[in-house]
């Protein structure tokens, strides 16, 4: 992908996480990755939406060493990162502070299929991470973060759960592009939000059963796909 | 109907599932009949809602058989065949994951008349289908469907409790034609939402009584109805 | 008052309530009064709000007899005419289904002053009414509403509280004249949202001291008011 | 600062809380300082916000006393000049009724730090007033509501924790300047609802660890901030 195409890529997925309702002030970030030359797009720290351009976007390398130097990165950009490093499946990341995903990592909640909402991009209870320990979090903090999300994924696939809860703080989400990773990112603050309000109802909500989390999840997703043009 | 008006209304009636807050990403769909030909008219697969115009509505007949070939129909076709042929009194179908509707879906929790916003557009509970079996999902899930709401509503009149919640899924609702269905559906999110908040706040909160039920059902529907000019 | 600006007053607070999101489809009507000639303009029944026109606002008599003749009035004449005629200090009306005052008024929980904002409007718990009996609803349901409303008010002052939650149905407001009607709703709709969390919070949370509610709502009413330029 | 520049300031205070959904009808004033000259630039008293322009802006000294004759002030403004006489380092202060920073008010429940988008504008549990004494309301209300806040934040650094819930009322919130102001006072609505739904799924919901919250509070402040460019 040229770089320009990566850099209005991330530019648009960062502003829907604002059109969206995902992110409020300036929490939150998006990136994108070429995976042939290994280059990150991401966020700039701290610039206010409405004045960003293309041009705003941070370009790095896979070690997140900064490829020009114009503007600062987002802070949380040694996450992605590690996530890029940990998934070579993906090509996009969304951080939000989403209301209810962040409601439910605040609670240290995993989000179970509870319908086909849910089932329809996520194969399986959404995790929430272990909390970090105090000497993560003075020493290493921003890339322990990602430490802990891949951690938590283990050795399933993370194109299966593209989601994972920071414990205390909010939801890292990613997809195969970063326009990918803001659909996701806006399909799981709906599932939380409706996790939310079922556990308030009823401690233990029912999940749905394996064949209709499959049957929807692969008729969006995988070889024999039939949903869409 | 002329054929380019019921392509019209069904196109009106998706947009207005999302203009009413009903329909976020894809989900959902809305589709309308013409009972004297037998032919139905539904939304297609996967198409961002701004790109829709009305030659992008699917046209088949009454067994769901394509009979144009441009664009494939919504995945959720064979449920609005089997409810078409079900109610012979219905003219137009909309299905939605709104969010307080789909949170009672999966709570598998009824929809009791809690006050006349209720009573104005449901003669009474809104119904849960039981879960499908693993059998019904694997081998004909969509048709298995409609055959579920359809077993659920029995002999009752489907025009006076027009909506029933999928377990595990979502609501599917549906009134004289596609207008009138979204209407219901916009009512039918509404009092989800205060069933909800109702059920929170008393476990069994205390529905209206049969006089008061009738009177405003029957206000706006049926031979006596004084409402409107 | 001249009836020209009647009609006007009464279509802007009808077009208020749906601005300020308190009437979704065509639930909720708005009235207004001339008292000096005992002319009462109300919403006409089942037109579209983005249709009407001053025109459309219909002329009764203080019997809820009709002046004129091109449109019928709203289904809840009867319950504005009985309030009229109880509340000689009150100018304006406002029904609503709003949703929180509404899951109150379903849930039969008055509203009592947790905090200031409730009592820069209302000197007290705003009351709900009885149910009405299987025979009031039967044969005179629209008056004998009204009726209840005005047995719950009582000998207190009907601007002091000026809202009842009507049992099952929803909110009736009033005002001195239709525009502060539809502000004491808008404030109501507020309270009754902040009232329902703080019962889900707490069962019986706090009420202010007198102390306080005097000082807040006498600060905005009466003959010692501060408030504004 | 030019004392046209802090009217605008004062100004556009005022209209963002509104815009961001702090406030509504007229509840709520905005507030700002220029220490050098010690005059206050406050929110005349019930004006509608869309007459508003930075001349109906009123401007005191740091007794309260009107420098201008155009317009009365906010009939809060004893507050906010108790506070601009406690806090010397604060610039501007925010006052609404914004819904869950109110409905915690009420219920009077301190907010503690559940998570990083409270420790990046909070460093530490947003405290709750005491109940004011009836003869502080009846004598002193508003200074006595500065006082009592004062009293609350005690000998900690307000811009540490720039918001304190005044018990059966709302949040008063401060920054170095307005706008600083009504970005905490933003983000104070945002975590008291996510504290809300917070306690209702969990009744003691976990804190996160002082380390988190003091590297997330000094990433963003303090002579070591990182954040932004």
């Amino acid at each position: 992908m040229p770089l320009d195409a990566l850099k209005s890529a991330v530019l648009e997925a960062n502003l829907d996480t604002v059109r969206h309702g995902l992110v409020k002030a300036t929490f939150g970030n998006a990136s994108g990755i070429d995976r042939e030359t290994g280059r990150i797009v991401i966020k700039p720290s701290g610039v206010p939406y409405p004045e960003m351009t293309p041009q705003y976007m941070v370009l790095t390398d896979l070690d997140g060493a900064a490829l020009d130097n114009r503007f600062r990165p987002s802070s949380d950009l040694d996450t992605h990162v590690a996530l890029y490093r940990a998934f070579p499946q993906i090509g996009g990341i969304v951080h939000t502070h989403s209301t209810y995903a962040t409601i439910m990592a605040q609670a240290r909640r995993p989000i179970p299929p509870l319908g086909t909402t849910h089932a329809d991009y996520f194969r399986g209870t959404i995790p929430v991470t272990r909390d970090l320990t105090a000497e993560e979090i003075t020493t290493r903090y921003v890339a322990a973060t990602g430490s802990v999300i891949a951690e938590t994924v283990g050795d399933r696939d993370p194109l299966a759960i593209p989601a994972v809860l920071v414990a205390g703080h909010g939801p890292f989400v990613w997809g195969r592009d970063p326009a990918e990773a803001v659909m996701n990112a806006m399909i799981l603050e709906e599932v939380a939000k409706m996790a939310w309000h079922g556990a308030v109802l009823d401690r233990q909500p029912p999940a749905i059963s394996d064949a209709l989390l499959d049957r929807h999840f692969l008729r969006k997703h995988g070889a024999n796909a039939t949903y869409g043009q």
